[in-house]
């Protein structure tokens, strides 16, 4: 098999100067106490992610004949814009399979930069074969989101950024789908220290990387369920899972409702927009317990391009998950005057209300009673457990959910 | 009166070095096309805005009589929290009045960077007289959020950024609120090239300096109602309003509308949150007709503490804005298979249904119909209307907002 090369990923630093952006690392002193953590702010990157660098190098080194004939590849997410970009720079075809379903925004997107869209009927394994197929017509090249050794190395100066910022950074954490990025990131910054130790994360509803390193050879996934699409991927590459064995110190998995807690403090404390899949390594961080106690650690934070139809939905999550929403259901008295003390209990302690609702037609209970669901804001889980604490001193019955 | 001195602001950047973040321009190529504009993103600075500068560098000009007595202010929102770090980096005692109903988050926030904070039932001036009484029995320093020429001049460094990074710059395009971030800007920046064009930007709601200016005097408005809550002051300063009226170019306003689509084109495009006031010099470059073709300018995005449940509203009316999210309400006959039938429509012209709701209690229409409404995303303003005419054409009658 072929050898990733660290002197592809210094050159690669060079192809990518014109087209990618600066993106410094940021401190993030709260995320968690007593920890030294810097933010890779990726998501700032052109087209909202890293997958630029890795499509713009892979391009950048193809023949004047390759570059006649274009590139086409299959992503209804970051790396179609990562490769219409980075096409458009160099100022060749580039077609872009989606599946029909994928979302508006990212098609919009994804033409924007100037791709040639080809929506396919049915899911992504269509539009993949269906690419297959146009590629062998047209002679095009075809640009693989991760398991390409070109590829990999244009993530790879990701890392050198980091060393070269950070000199002094004990700890990378990166988010792991296909491996594409952990697998450039890691052989560049153990290549400038060996002793920089790097964590992957990925989704616990996506763990392709995880199984196969446990169980030291690759598995396919049958289903992948998370929010971080950008990692659900269901089975590593073959120079991907190889590097990852073997740079990667240990892989660790986090929840959907800890990767919406990231999101919210990427968004609270930073204004930065993370997707799900970015965020992986912020919700390691803060939820995994890794030992990070006087180490700098950094976390990459690879993109940001969420659909804005969803980032409401991930931020009620992250509230819930901090206890900093709450819904609460209780079983009335179909009487006047019961929501009005409900009322004043919540109030008195301090908690915000954002919606009520009122329902007679639940079964479950009793046909004098009815369910009252109450919304608030609250500080924290000791708010909500006072708050339920004095309803339940009042005599109310708080259903479980 | 005092005059502001370009040696001030000079001094300010030294104050300033250890305590505030670099925030480089960010090339914005779409925004508008043909024009050439950068943002200059202070919604990254620490604490989540540029009030911070001024803070910091009046703080760093007290006496150590003074700094030992302590500082207080009154805010809810940006001030409260730059003010808090900079007397936390100084290591001053600070207290910060706010009114009791003020946001939790924004509490919080502001409690986490060690002010002791003051709740004060009633409204903002009900917390400002408190402040003002405090002030006095404590003999601590009040830090005024916009009419003081230290604080003026903390801002402006913000003005030789600019200036510094990007020599060329035809246009920079600020918020104005009180006016104090303006006037630092502005004359600061004035200083460097005499020729460069400063456009003040306000909300329609909110605008104070605006009829100040055009009527040559101070003028007081009796309400202000606008989202961008960080720029809705009901009066001018009075140093602020004597240098807005000799070095600004130009004041011009938005709609609360225009904020909103400026909002979510900062975050899908750009990955980062601007709160209402931030945004509203990307909503002036994107609405106002500003003439910028050929020009360089820099948008200037003054803060990003958006509360989040508000975001998810502006998001909604931003996409509403850019024809992207649309909610028709129909009369139709209360039958079998009707929303089958506009189902298709929508669906056959590539729109996505995301909530239909079905009303028979409306009282506007015969008794026999009822209203749906339909709400989904569509690709912009040419779409709705395709939409619109093939439901029209299939008889259906769409039922004014």
């Amino acid at each position: 098999m072929a050898e990733l090369d660290i002197k592809e990923i210094y050159s690669a630093t060079y192809a990518l100067k014109n087209i990618i952006r600066n993106t410094d690392l940021i401190a993030s002193p709260l995320m968690r106490l007593g920890c030294d953590i810097w933010i890779k702010p990726e998501n700032l990157q052109v087209t909202g992610s890293f997958k630029v660098r890795g499509a713009s190098y892979m391009i950048s080194q193809l023949s004047d004949d390759e570059k006649q004939r274009g590139v086409i590849a299959c992503s209804a997410g970051n790396h179609a814009q990562g490769v219409a970009l980075a096409a458009k720079k160099y100022g060749i075809k580039c077609t872009i399979c989606l599946p029909q379903g994928a979302p508006i925004s990212k098609v919009e997107a994804t033409r924007s930069y100037g791709a040639e869209i080809c929506l396919v009927p049915g899911v992504y394994d269509d539009a993949y074969q269906r690419a297959l197929q146009l590629q062998k017509e047209n002679n095009q090249t075809f640009v693989h989101p991760f398991d390409d050794l070109q590829v990999i190395a244009g993530q790879g100066t990701i890392g050198l950024e980091i060393m070269n910022e950070l000199p002094e950074a004990d700890v990378i954490i990166v988010p792991v789908g296909g491996g594409g990025l952990i697998s450039g990131v890691a052989f560049a910054a153990k290549h400038i220290n060996p002793n920089v130790r790097i964590i992957g994360v990925q989704a616990e509803g996506a763990p392709s990387m995880f199984n196969s390193v446990r169980d030291k050879h690759i598995e396919r996934l049958s289903s992948v369920s998370t929010i971080a699409d950008g990692i659900a991927v269901k089975e590593p590459g073959i120079h991907t899972f190889d590097l990852v064995s073997r740079y990667v110190d240990e892989i660790v998995t986090v929840t959907d409702d800890e990767i919406c807690a990231a999101i919210l403090y990427l968004l609270e404390r930073h204004k930065l927009i993370a997707e799900g899949a970015g965020a992986v390594s912020v919700a390691a961080a803060m939820f995994c317990n890794i030992p990070l106690a006087g180490k700098k650690t950094v976390c990459l934070v690879s993109g940001g391009n969420v659909d804005v139809t969803n980032l409401n939905r991930f931020i009620n999550r992250g509230l819930q998950k901090n206890g900093r929403l709450c819904t609460l259901a209780l079983a009335i008295n179909d009487r006047p005057g019961q929501l009005v003390q409900i009322s004043k209990i919540i109030a008195d302690l301090g908690a915000n209300v954002t919606a009520v609702m009122h329902e007679r037609t639940n079964t479950f209970i009793d046909v004098n009673s009815c369910v009252l669901r109450v919304s608030m804001e609250t500080r924290d889980q000791l708010h909500i457990d006072a708050i339920c604490k004095a309803i339940s001193d009042h005599g109310f019955t708080i259903l479980p959910e």
